[in-house]
């Protein structure tokens, strides 16, 4: 069981190891909402701490059989920074599809990456097989309490650095950066609302809280695939029950706007799963009326590519981009006449693609599809019901 | 004459208006590289400063009757935000084409946006017209003493975060931050060196300094908008002849390498002004070795449309990503063939435009444009060279 002592025992090791990452006040976005920037920890997330604790805590026989862990993100590059720093072997099962930049990273951090062909679930397997046949020590990425206690020194960290915190909101994934942090602040300042966020896509603890036990949710796609996980641990799960005071849900386009928020009010670079207690507070699913709230910002290995997709989907989403697709008579003047109308209305043109030979329009038509700068969603309604007015069928 | 005393009394007078940005080691980018993160500054950038400090020393009736600055950047809203702080009227001159977001952001921090037709040479006109007409004063964005001053307080901060810096890159675009920079670490520090950067695109100090007096370059475009200065002023030219050690030049592609950079492994956002800094230490103009070098990153105000096009820029020229256009024969399969030599030299497509109907090919060709994930440029070059080697012409 953990225990209060194990969490401030975790804090102990962790000194000069992991950086105590700053509180800001994010003002610009919610006079009320402060961000514990774990995104600016070592590797790029909270993970190195539940890692670093766990491998500090193996005997020396272990340490030196080396350790093992089955991950394809920032999991796989916490335990790889924290067995370098203490001279532990670590070896990373990977599914062999995974991004070239995450398998660089692990290496970079002096982690042994292992392909494994097929899926996570086969990269775990094999992970699996290898603790038997090696002897190597297993650090899981969640269900452990040595990484629990890991993860709950970012707990004392915030009842240091912002006292008076009415609400803390937490992504889940598996469960082990909540459970850390919930138990932790239940035990100092039990008035503290703790607040678990997942995504709608894969919605696990909250599915498994109604459930009243673990169960496995269907599997989607998400941007928070740091959080992707689809089912929780049996030890997170019921330090969730016992500690988290609510769990919401936010869809796809609210994590895609808190990130470019971040980015524009904040100057930093969340990931998707990062972002999600953000997202929660923006889409008005915590209460910030009166109370001090604390996001933790979990981690900032966003994929870039995937952040132009993020940023286009943020801007379409808050009414800055509008894409739309009409028809047009192939005749002269007619591309023309509709763009009087958006002149008019002011929008901006970003990119116009005019295809005449599409079968979707009959002989004499042309398809058109545009995107256009707007200011915000109202301006693009208006952009819309105007074109509507003059005749233009919008697909 | 601007003193030590007055960069002081800025100090005094700014202590609990600006926010002391945190100096942080960059040790994934460089284990020498420090950053003075003025990006996270209120309102985005350093020049609330200057501005703030400015406003203060006006008498209570220049106060009274209001401040005047032309900016369509970073100046306009550190003028409106200093202004607004201390109860005062600022009106803000603007090109009327200037995006909505920079205007709209003038309006938050309180101030009233002059939206004045033509260039921005117009906006500045119209604002000098105002002072003679309405008895504003006006805020100079760079070339004013107690403007320098304010800024310089940023040397005074360095020197309490790094006193064992060596070096200290410092983009200039009119002067005002390094002249105030160079100032303070001179008189304080004098070892340590002051190195200026400017874009190869408007390098109005560098070859003013190679003029040995005020000179203005020629037009150009440059992602870093905040530092696209044509003519330094006479007091910017002037201190920084005095106390800038050298002056190097940036591309457009290295800024572009610089704020990926920035985002990816600090998970922090730059503009293109505020990486230039940055831009020059990674491109090798700096020496870093054995030196403890801090580099200003100035501003953070990026357009998120515009880093878009920039994180594709840096993919491309670190060679994560590959842009090709090439020509097939129309025959069935001919595709195919070309994507078994992508495949198998490891590339990813995102985005491939199969052109039947262009100009620019014989009839019976047709025109292949792709967008390819790579790894690095050796990667891309083994690319294209096997794609040459099997008889692809690549545009």
């Amino acid at each position: 069981m953990i225990t209060l002592d194990m969490v401030y025992d975790a804090q102990k090791t962790l000194k000069g190891v992991v950086r105590e990452t700053a509180m800001i006040h994010a003002n610009k976005i919610n006079e009320n909402l402060y961000l514990k920037s774990e995104n600016l920890q070592l590797t790029g997330s909270f993970k190195l701490r539940g890692a670093y604790y766990k491998v500090s805590t193996l005997t020396e026989e272990e340490k030196e059989k080396g350790v093992i862990a089955a991950s394809a993100g920032n999991h796989a590059q916490g335990v790889a920074l924290a067995c370098t720093r203490m001279g532990v072997k670590s070896y990373i099962c990977m599914p062999a599809y995974a991004p070239l930049a995450k398998i660089e990273a692990t290496k970079s951090y002096g982690g042994e990456p292992i392909l494994v062909p097929g899926t996570f679930d086969d990269a775990a397997l094999e992970a699996t097989r290898l603790v038997e046949e090696k002897g190597y020590t297993f650090v899981a990425p969640f269900n452990d309490e040595k990484v629990i206690a890991g993860q709950a020194t970012i707990g004392l960290e915030i009842l240091e650095q912002l006292p008076d915190v009415d609400t803390i909101v937490v992504q889940i994934g598996g469960g082990g950066l909540i459970s850390g942090v919930a138990y932790a602040i239940k035990q100092l300042k039990p008035e503290c609302k703790i607040i678990g966020v997942q995504t709608c896509a894969t919605p696990s603890m909250a599915a498994s809280r109604e459930a009243g036990r673990v169960v496995k949710v269907e599997d989607a796609s998400t941007i928070a695939d740091g959080i992707h996980v689809l089912q929780p641990g049996d030890i997170t799960f019921d330090m969730c029950e016992q500690y988290v005071d609510e769990i919401v849900t936010v869809t796809e386009d609210e994590i895609a706007v808190a990130i470019l928020t971040l980015m524009e009010q904040q100057k930093t670079v969340a990931e998707g799963a990062g972002a999600t207690s953000v997202a929660a507070v923006l889409a008005g699913k915590v209460e910030t009326k009166g109370q001090k709230v604390c996001c933790i910002v979990s981690g900032g290995n966003i994929d870039v590519t995937m952040l132009n997709r993020v940023i286009t989907r943020g801007l379409i989403t808050t009414g800055r981009l509008t894409e739309l697709t009409t028809k047009l008579v192939d005749k002269v003047g007619a591309l023309q006449d509709m763009l009087k109308i958006i002149t008019n209305v002011g929008a901006n043109i970003v990119n116009i693609n005019h295809e005449r030979e599409s079968i979707r329009v009959e002989v004499n038509g042309c398809l058109v599809h545009m995107i256009l700068e707007t200011r915000n969603v109202e301006h693009q309604e208006r952009l819309l019901r105007e074109l509507r007015e003059a005749g233009y069928v919008i697909f």
